[in-house]
């Protein structure tokens, strides 16, 4: 039994691995690669360097092991060794893989490289890769699998049972048999377990579950994940738009896309681009990735330097004034920053409906509120303590109406956005941090105008 | 077919119940609850009012619908609803669930009514959910399901596959056989699709596939999604310390496990504590779980007012230093979160390694470089630009110094936290920001009273 590998386990192989690449040890190295679950060896190839990567997957000889362990590899690793081989080698590669998998290497290559490794394929395979390439990554059919076990609705349990026991290893995932008509339609559902507890005489079509959940290969992957969890299925159906089944996107698959969609979640948050790998990428592109969201928090910082300008003669006065500027605008972008999320984070999984929000920003103004008012009461209790009274009542006034305004911002804009189809992932961070600190600052110089009587 | 379901259809189904109810047409809204899957009736209840969904929930009667209906709910809505029932209710609705969700109600319950529903449901079941009920809910035993497919290795083929004919519905997830010893421990594990691709005469013992990944029930439950998904499997067995098999996480567990640590780390990460349910809890512990993030942040500005008030003297000699005070902090709590965020996601999702982070480390501190430079150079060009250049030069230069150490502080401070086993999705984010403030306004006072000469 293998118990967790990412434990020592993992740590010891990815030593081992590199003590013998090291010592130039090709063949026992080729002998350890070759024991390594593929899932295991994907994870050490992801800490060694370039260099050592690419030395030792040349060691690797094998169409069958290689083609396992580069579907499990993280896409631009993938990228990064593949095109080191001839077109012939990775047509070599490539064939031992499953159908999607296929198309997921080949979607990543130039266009030229491509179509000489489609030639160099089987028909059969090619035909199909080249069926999967046309949609877009991101979709129901980017994700989906054509190999899946359909049967006529006309035949009887025994017959099903026999053409299972003839399949090749080829339909991975047969825990379901979907039930078509003569054009292919989707009628109805099976699992192999229902098969087995039905008499041998029944027809398919007597015994199938019709009621099924289905979606277009045009379905965004988020979408099909979401179905996929909600409904508690193994695989759901890809059909076009005549019922036609096309393929399945299985929950492995699901898995990942979850798993994706969340890191995109994050990066997007603070504003370092949609593309989860951006950690492999080099340092510039990294850099120019995240400067558009550091450039708008720089023109709020501008503008907030504006706002102070304009105060320049009541700063003159009470020169301490500025030294609160901090912690006004950092408990405005923080109470921000936390009512944005909580709204992002209800949008993105239900738990916000955009078309019925009003409870939901109603708690969240009343929370910020609560906030405004303690935080505020701090403040000007200390103050008190220390003698400046009346520079700590307009401080604490200042906290808590800023406070009030940042929860009003962080609540109200991401759905503003997502009414417009905009995802609110992408744009409320800097806008919402942004406004915060110039509203912020103005308040506060306001309320110290008049109340300080500068 | 069923296509996707939150879009319009849920909608109009949403908007037909609350007619119905407002209308009292109580029969007839029975008819149409009775109709609705049960995923999709969880989905409509989350968008009711808490009224709205006592008096529906109280016209559904039969126990199997309003179980299955009740295994989709939110817990806390879950919670919201039975709690209003009588023991002997509870017990009926809960009967026809499977063990792992009926272990998930009842664990939710208060001690003495828990006690009162187990002694009243059946015998087994009972002492099925209360060996559950030990482990810990975030970890593979609270997770697991103990209805497994579980056969004696020394069975032959055609033995086997009556036994999965004979079958009650109760083993939901049956795609997998797991073959055991005498002693109950696990020597392996077939597919049902193997079975059946195999001779009726063959023993388990040899065509079964040995070398199988398991856990145990104290594993974490985010480390169990890691391996059901690096391995692509859709169950993963869970052994007791003896080998012994307790029971089976499977992979649409895992879907929800992999969304619910995703939402607990964003709402970690701005401080708005680990429980998921936040949004459906009062407003009062809404803002009191909030608070502490947001006392770290206020405590980090009153530093930084301290900060500010000793350079008292300087300000007051050059009133407009405080007009970049925004500004300074603004880019280094920025920086610093997108440095955080990438290596805490780095470490979540494993492409960062706590013990090989340097190559991750120094590409970091490259970027945060270039980007500090850019956003100097860019404000120096601007106060050239508009005549201030010897301030302008400062504010460059504070700007670029500040952003470099924010990169640093949120590049080592989730790797060190992680070292030191915290969860550094809880701590660093009040701590970088905080620091970055404290940090930005010090660099900016000191380069300004050196270079200005104040």
């Amino acid at each position: 039994m293998r118990q967790e590998f990412i434990g020592t386990e993992g740590r010891v192989l990815l030593d081992t691995v590199r003590r013998l690449y090291r010592r130039k040890a090709r063949s026992a190295l080729g002998k350890v690669v070759k024991k390594i679950h593929p899932a295991e060896l994907a994870w050490i190839f992801r800490h060694l360097t370039a260099r050592e990567r690419l030395e030792i997957f040349n060691i690797i000889k094998e169409p069958e092991v290689v083609g396992d362990f580069l579907s499990e590899l993280d896409e631009s690793i993938r990228l990064e060794l593949i095109s080191t081989l001839e077109p012939k080698r990775i047509a070599a590669v490539v064939t031992p893989m499953s159908t999607d998998d296929q198309a997921d290497v080949l979607d990543a290559l130039a266009d030229d490289l491509r179509e000489q490794v489609l030639a160099l394929m089987r028909k059969e395979d090619a035909a199909e890769v080249e069926e999967l390439l046309q949609y877009d990554p991101d979709t129901a059919g980017g994700i989906m699998s054509p190999d899946f076990l359909a049967m006529d609705e006309n035949l009887k349990v025994a017959e099903a049972i026999q053409q299972v026991q003839q399949l090749s290893e080829e339909a991975e995932m047969a825990f379901y048999i979907y039930v078509v008509d003569e054009a292919n339609k989707l009628k109805g559902v099976l699992s192999l377990r229902q098969l087995l507890m039905n008499t041998a005489g029944k027809q398919l079509a007597n015994i199938m579950e019709t009621d099924v959940v289905a979606v277009t290969p045009e379905t965004d992957q988020e979408e099909v994940a979401h179905i996929v969890s909600r409904y508690n299925i193994m695989a759901v159906p890809v059909l076009d738009h005549e019922g036609i089944m096309l393929g399945i996107v299985t929950v492995d698959d699901i898995v990942d896309v979850i798993r994706e969609e969340a890191t995109e979640d994050f990066l997007q948050m603070v504003g370092a681009g949609k593309d989860r790998e951006i950690l492999l990428k080099p340092a510039l592109q990294n850099a120019l990735t995240r400067l558009p969201w550091l450039l708008a928090s720089w023109v709020g910082g501008i503008l907030a330097m504006l706002v102070i300008s304009s105060f320049e003669e009541e700063l003159a006065k009470v020169v301490i004034l500025a030294g609160f500027i901090p912690v006004i605008i950092g408990m405005g972008g923080n109470i921000g920053t936390q009512s944005s999320t909580l709204t992002i984070r209800g949008l993105a999984t239900g738990r916000v409906n955009v078309n019925r929000a009003w409870s939901f920003i109603s708690k969240q103004v009343y929370v910020g509120m609560l906030l405004g008012v303690f935080f505020g009461v701090l403040l000007g209790l200390m103050a008190w303590l220390f003698g400046d009274s009346r520079l700590g009542g307009v401080v604490a006034l200042a906290i808590s109406v800023t406070m009030f305004f940042a929860t009003l911002l962080g609540t109200f804009v991401p759905i503003i956005l997502r009414r417009l189809d905009v995802d609110p992932a992408v744009a409320t961070g800097p806008f919402v941090t942004t406004s915060a600190d110039v509203l912020g600052v103005l308040i506060y110089f306001l309320l110290a105008k008049s109340l300080l009587a500068l």
